[in-house]
């Protein structure tokens, strides 16, 4: 796996406001918005703004205050959702193997409806 | 969603000890073990050792501590278990819609093999 970030990929167009999304949570460390392309009723992407290709290279290279920023607002995004109310689904793909095909890293949380099992691994 | 801890759920067994488990990694504030029904060829079960029922319960209240040793855990489990070579995928069922069975957060981390759309969302 490299970790070359490629400054050209559609979340760092996003982040540089070279592409239209519409925001439904921003902070000083993260951005989130709904994907284009939804998969349940309700499909949020979370990003961080820092340049990190993957899971990994985030967990690894982020800064403390990134790490706490990120994972608070996941939070606050899943509450202001509403999917503290009957879940929901965490995933990211990561490399080849985890289907990863926009190489900045980022969350899927998904919900609105019961997720079923077919689409995932079994709890 | 109620985030009354269950103290008899399976997780918190295995952190008293009640249950056995192959660790594969342990620190102050992480677990992880392979899972008892695995769903990929690697399929790690990681798990923070304080009583959380799900993911929004741990993002929410964890101390910075707690947040920041959990993510750092997992780039070390990663790497330890070779899926830093060809990547893998991170999933956390929260909740009735998620399909979460043990009300302990945990993340499953799925590998060794490419893993198909079909068995989750596309990126």
């Amino acid at each position: 796996m490299t970790t070359t970030y490629d400054h050209t990929n559609v979340f760092a167009k996003i982040l540089r406001g070279e592409l239209p999304v519409k925001k439904i949570y921003e902070d000083e460390t993260t951005l989130a918005f709904p994907t284009i392309e939804p998969k349940a009723p309700i499909h949020i992407i979370v990003i961080p703004k820092g340049a990190y290709t993957d899971y990994l290279d985030f967990v690894s290279h982020a800064s403390n205050t990134e790490l706490i920023g990120f994972n608070r607002a996941l939070a606050i995004i899943t509450e202001q959702n509403g999917l503290h109310k009957n879940g929901c689904r965490l995933i990211s793909n990561f490399g080849a193997h985890g289907g990863q095909e926009v190489p900045h890293f980022h969350i899927h949380l998904l919900g609105g409806k019961f997720l079923s099992k077919a689409i995932t691994i079994d709890d």
